[in-house]
């Protein structure tokens, strides 16, 4: 199989690793975080931003885009990257989360996926050789299989049903896009919760199928934290040291470290674009929800750490203020400066890993995020 | 008198010119357009995209500062410029206009206006002389004083009385403005509608206070084009030519260069950043409403002959993508090309005058905005 990963420098005191992964838009330096751009926009950013940010890749959804504004319409343009006029990699999250999540009357059988429409109702049949057929429609970097994914807390018999589902259709995915030639990479996700038969069984069907990159899917959504960890920690001794792992949906800075520590590539969350727009702004020293009447007339920035353009121009009081009176600049400075905290993270959590002191920035950062709001 | 404005060139087969007006936060060559930023903040664009885009000057408004942070929280900054970090001048409309317009139960005395705020009903009354000190106290480098706006039609009679209100206002404004030694300039408003002999005793009254610049106020709200015109050139006639004229409010570019045409430097309006948001979007070859199925597969640019951000990377169907998603980039996008679209206007028309052309922009512009929807 192709190799469009390789591991450039290992921590030597955790699974912590940097890594390289290749795509027809240029290379991803792992660990990374994915802004989430569902419909091909970071939301409040514009591209040039995203970039002068440091973001490596987007995550736009395959589910959305179908239903809009449909692949003819992005095939026409050129493929997704023309149709937003993004340079780098994308990678498409293959919509499962969100038809489970978001649409009602979800039907799962073993040929695939029956659901209406979040939007209008339309009854959609989806099998995973479509969701792959999309996406390569699409032209993303990167295409997910479609997994079966299960709320938690679920029993153990329906995750163990989902796992073999999710085996099923990951062989299914991998027939169909072998059928076309194609620079894309498909990536495999697996289930099981924190089960770790099932997460085994799960990792060891789709390592047989071989993928370009592994995920962990249904994690993150209230499992005990420890069994999480320990969870990662299993996963890492069984996957391949030479494939990129995925953890989805993932997005506290204090799990992330953690995740890192266990050998995982590579995050996605919506956490800091839709907190920044709630008036959540992350800090070097806790967190600050700008709204708060104690920074009316605060003539501090955010983070005085922190070189981001909203910190090095504007102070709590004017960002409240913009708040306030709901001003979408509030939403776009609020916006910068979280996605700037996260991306600058992963720089320095790339550069510690390569210098092997990660577990110092690790405790570091843990350190930091304890404290009390400033 | 100082002098805070130069005539830098004339147009010979018009009344158009180019100026300086000079602040204390640097020169705004004229004829200027100022993109409004009422609450602080230009709505859907950062700073530094509304100086890149070559603003040279913004207006706030004082009466929505006035209500919120409030005078102290800005004070407190610094001033305005240092509470909301922008580095070049800032006009401070009196907010009068918005008084008259937004709030209810309002009393006009000769003392001052008495109004609820539009916000929690909080009674407030204000005369000339606090609308200098709310202006003082923010720091603008244009003050403007308080005037009395009647609505288009009134009578006669009714506009004769807030022409008189309006000069004593002025004179008040004038004798408080000098109270304090500022760097600051002080502009009055002149009134009358577009009756001339109304139009001519406001400007003669005000002419004989002696302000750093004279405005046209209540113009623009319904009254015939021709009358319109009509008053500008005789205003132009009356109007001392070593000072600047402002047309308060007027945003149509088919306006915009006819009151060029007759003398006027400095406008500002809604219109660009308020239309952008709406999605209609102005182009050399017409006005596009983004929303329309019939750009859902445009591969072209909004406008193949603009340099703005957005041209050049996004597709209508991308853009019409981003306003049916009600995505906040497609506000920013479209705000972005709007204000482009103006702001080079009147660097062509800077340049034209310069030139000793600007019949003959004036005449390609209008018949390009007279084409029909590209």
């Amino acid at each position: 199989m192709r190799k469009t990963f390789a591991v450039t420098a290992r921590d030597t005191s955790s699974a912590a690793r940097t890594g390289k992964i290749r795509t027809p838009h240029g290379d991803i330096e792992t660990p990374a975080f994915a802004p989430v751009a569902s419909q091909g926009t970071v939301k409040a950013l514009l591209h040039e931003q995203v970039e002068n940010l440091g973001a490596q890749l987007i995550l736009v959804n395959a589910y959305h885009l179908y239903l809009r504004p449909g692949l003819e319409t992005i095939a026409e343009s050129g493929g997704i990257h023309d149709f937003i006029s993004w340079p780098k990699p994308i990678l498409s999250d293959s919509g499962g989360f969100q038809i489970y999540s978001l649409t009602p009357l979800v039907k799962v059988t073993p040929e695939g996926v029956k659901f209406s429409s979040h939007l209008d109702g339309t009854k959609i049949f989806l099998r995973p050789e479509d969701v792959v057929d999309i996406q390569q429609s699409l032209g993303t970097d990167i295409a997910m299989a479609l997994d079966y994914f299960l709320p938690f807390p679920s029993t153990k018999a329906r995750l163990k049903e989902a796992v073999k589902l999710t085996s099923l259709w990951a062989r299914r995915s991998k027939d169909r896009f072998l059928e076309k030639p194609a620079r894309q990479q498909l990536w495999g996700i697996t289930q099981g919760s924190v089960f770790w038969d099932l997460r085994q069984q799960s990792i060891e069907d789709l390592l047989a199928i071989e993928f370009d990159g592994y995920a962990l899917g249904g994690l993150g959504i209230g499992e005990p934290k420890a069994e999480l960890m320990e969870t990662l920690e299993k996963a890492d001794g069984l996957l391949p040291r030479d494939r990129p792992r995925y953890l989805m949906g993932m997005g506290y800075v204090e799990d992330i470290v953690e995740a890192i520590d266990r050998g995982i590539d590579l995050f996605d969350c919506v956490l800091p674009t839709r907190n920044a727009r709630n008036g959540t702004l992350f800090s070097s020293r806790g967190k600050i929800v700008i709204k708060n009447q104690k920074y009316a007339r605060d003539k501090r920035p955010i983070d005085a750490e922190c070189g981001c353009y909203t910190c090095r121009h504007f102070s709590r009081a004017y960002l409240r203020h913009l708040y306030e009176r709901e001003e979408i600049s509030s939403a776009v400075l609020n916006t910068i400066h979280n996605l700037f905290f996260y991306l600058d993270i992963f720089h320095k959590i790339r550069q510690s890993i390569a210098l092997d002191s990660y577990r110092e920035l690790k405790r570091q950062l843990l350190n930091q995020l304890k404290e009390s709001e400033p």
